[in-house]
């Protein structure tokens, strides 16, 4: 087996953890080095390759890759940036393998949710494609929780955990203040398609009369009535009511409450602006206080709470990746099996990226109550496993230190891209 | 001295620490057992006293008081509710002596801000204007930091590491992803009148270029052009900006930003919006993609993140309040001062209240950068110590353990109140 160098990128929405997979990545292949030689980060993702911008992380120290396990956000920048197929832009895949070529690279690993796997499928392809030999290996990472066949996808525990923590706490907050204050609050969370994140927000409430007491799910359609009599309900019966809404919640006709017409460079609409939606409802037909909050980022990037279990799979399907890679295999995703025991036990297994790419995990009907406004146990059982664990990075004066890297950019062997 | 009971209530909005000064308040109670009898505690603050539902604190376990510590919110209830003069309404100050009466209450402790302050002020002189003994002690309490006299104000170091905390995730987040995607990030954040907990957000800043670029403060007149000449500026030097905005930013005339006509589909006035007010202004103006967040309650009720200093803070406060109690003491709050020192050392001394209340402390403006869009080293001397610390609440199953209270109420003794 001869020796040749890896790209490693980071794709999409970043998370608090997908740099944990960028350390298992990275401190796997130096055990390696007899089989793997540089690993070249992607400079803000696979534009990075395609401008030939690679990072080169044996600059890096030690240090500072471990530094990386507890570090959010995409150290080496990420981007929304989808490789169009073979037929409609050969000429982006003609630069990738002449970037690959220039600097030797026979392994590709590629850190992102659903549309990553579909590009990481493409580059496995490159072979019979354009006789480029490269294995090319997708590493999942999505706070949505949408990939298949994974147990759950690094980033989605850490979210879930902060949306459980931060609405018990907010809860108190509104439950002790409900008697001549606000009564409704409402956290926006995120989740487009699949109300995973929402639902997580559910592991809050142990006991009847716990935050949250209502749920709003994309997977539900929103009934307005049905949900402002809940709201009076609650309010009347336990003082207040806290609720989770997913930045999803949808009518039955699909539009989405939060419509703003903004859309992202997949096309995706730009939501942003449930929660105000629902204040306002709150309001004129209840007329009670309100308050709301919107976490946005803050939640994907909330490494100060991350999940332990999220931390350490981020890492390990990086270093799985990467045993892969030494193992010959291309085209795969490594993937967390849950085993089938009482206590929870997870390993790592794969599953192939023909299969993989662009199918979106919904979440199950019976993970939501029959009324629609909550979890089940059987939606428990499943996310409470993947919250275990504080794993709190380092602090100085105060505040948390996260990695910072030297970014020492490889001297570029080509002429510019386009 | 006559053992007498004591009386404790929460008032305004809560904190994540405001129950450690409870916390201090009982154990120090019960460590005096010969001077102080039971702790009764307002159910939903001073409205309890009034409507004599009195929460017998002896009978939670001591294991309950101590958790009280590390448990954010109001654990007794608080209430926005504002006495009037004696003046004004002799009849609730009559019925306050009554149920004080009834209960053998000799000492009224009163955990709040400056609006609380001025009601403990008038309970220290019912034994002048109404001849009822009785010791009132203040607890400072306001997230606001607007008391004068304590070098700060417990609930305050918490929220100020919550937003130091969370402007530097989300500022990596955005920074990561900023070549192809959001530019431009804004975080609301509270603090009404001043804008210490928007300077919060600067110690997230160590070196140009880190997040916050941007804090819009109460206490300087917004200026549109400026802010955005500087929102351009940022994106074209470090990529992106990140910004944090106090909902209290005003124009020069003083109307709100967050009061500038925002409406939602249904034209319904949007309130707490000065982020998505600026928000539409980058994306009008200058083109940039944006995201924003509000925080609202989380950022106050983020025990799970609370400054290890504040948290003893505000015990501190709670048993120096018990403590001066016995020494004879009343009408005073009991203040944090700060060592003329290098490192940074504290110790409680004491206010009188009737110099306390209705006193705002506002941000000095040499804590603000001349442009007025940062903070000055001197706000961040000021600061800093005040996050030092991390002190995390136990964990069960994945989430932070808060105390639950038995809340058993005090048989009453008197007619209801109106």
């Amino acid at each position: 087996m001869t020796r040749k160098n890896a790209f490693y990128a980071q794709s999409g929405g970043v998370t608090a953890v997908i740099n944990a997979s960028a350390c298992g990545v990275i401190e796997t292949a130096r055990a390696h080095s007899d089989k793997i030689g540089t690993v070249y980060a992607g400079n803000n993702g696979i534009i990075g390759a395609l401008r030939e911008e690679l990072i080169d992380t044996s600059a890096e120290s030690a240090d500072t890759i471990a530094a990386l396990r507890h570090t959010p956000s995409g150290a080496f920048g990420s981007c929304r940036y989808k490789l169009k197929s073979l037929e409609q832009n050969r000429a982006e895949y003609e630069r990738l393998i002449d970037v690959f070529k220039a600097h030797d690279i026979g392994y590709f690993f590629y850190n992102g949710g659903g549309d990553s796997a579909d590009t990481c499928l493409k580059i496995s392809q490159l072979s019979e494609t354009m006789g480029y030999p490269i294995q090319a290996i997708h590493i999942p990472k999505t706070v949505d929780n949408d990939l298949p066949f994974t147990d759950n996808c690094p980033g989605f525990g850490s979210v879930a955990k902060y949306v459980a923590v931060s609405i018990r706490e907010a809860g108190l907050d509104v439950a002790s203040m409900c008697e001549s204050s606000t009564k409704v609050f409402i956290m926006e969370v995120m989740g487009r398609h699949a109300g995973w994140i929402a639902a997580a927000g559910g592991l809050a409430a142990e006991v009847d009369g716990d935050a949250p007491q209502i749920i709003l799910f994309p997977e539900i359609a929103f009934d307005k009535a049905k949900f402002l009599a809940r709201v009076d309900e609650c309010v009347k019966r336990y003082g207040y009511c806290a609720i989770v809404a997913s930045e999803g919640a949808q009518y039955a006709d699909g539009s989405f409450l939060a419509d703003s017409g903004n859309v992202d460079a997949f096309g995706h609409k730009q939501l942003g602006g449930v929660a105000p939606t629902l204040a306002s409802m709150v309001k004129q037909e209840l007329g009670y206080k309100y308050h709301w909050a919107l976490a946005d980022y803050l939640q994907r990037a909330a490494r100060h709470i991350a999940s332990g279990t999220d931390v350490e799979q981020a890492y390990a399907v990086g270093k799985a990746a990467v045993e892969k890679a030494i193992e010959g295999k291309s085209g795969i995703m490594p993937t967390i099996e849950r085993a089938a025991s009482a206590e929870y036990r997870w390993s790592i297994g794969e599953a192939p990226l023909d299969q993989v790419a662009n199918v979106e995990r919904k979440m199950p009907r019976d993970y939501i109550s029959e009324d629609g406004f909550h979890i089940t146990d059987k939606a428990r059982d499943y996310l409470l496993p993947l919250i275990q664990g504080e794993d709190y990075p380092p602090y100085r004066d105060g505040m948390p230190v996260y990695a910072k890297l030297k970014k020492v950019m490889t001297p570029k062997k080509l002429a510019d891209w386009q």
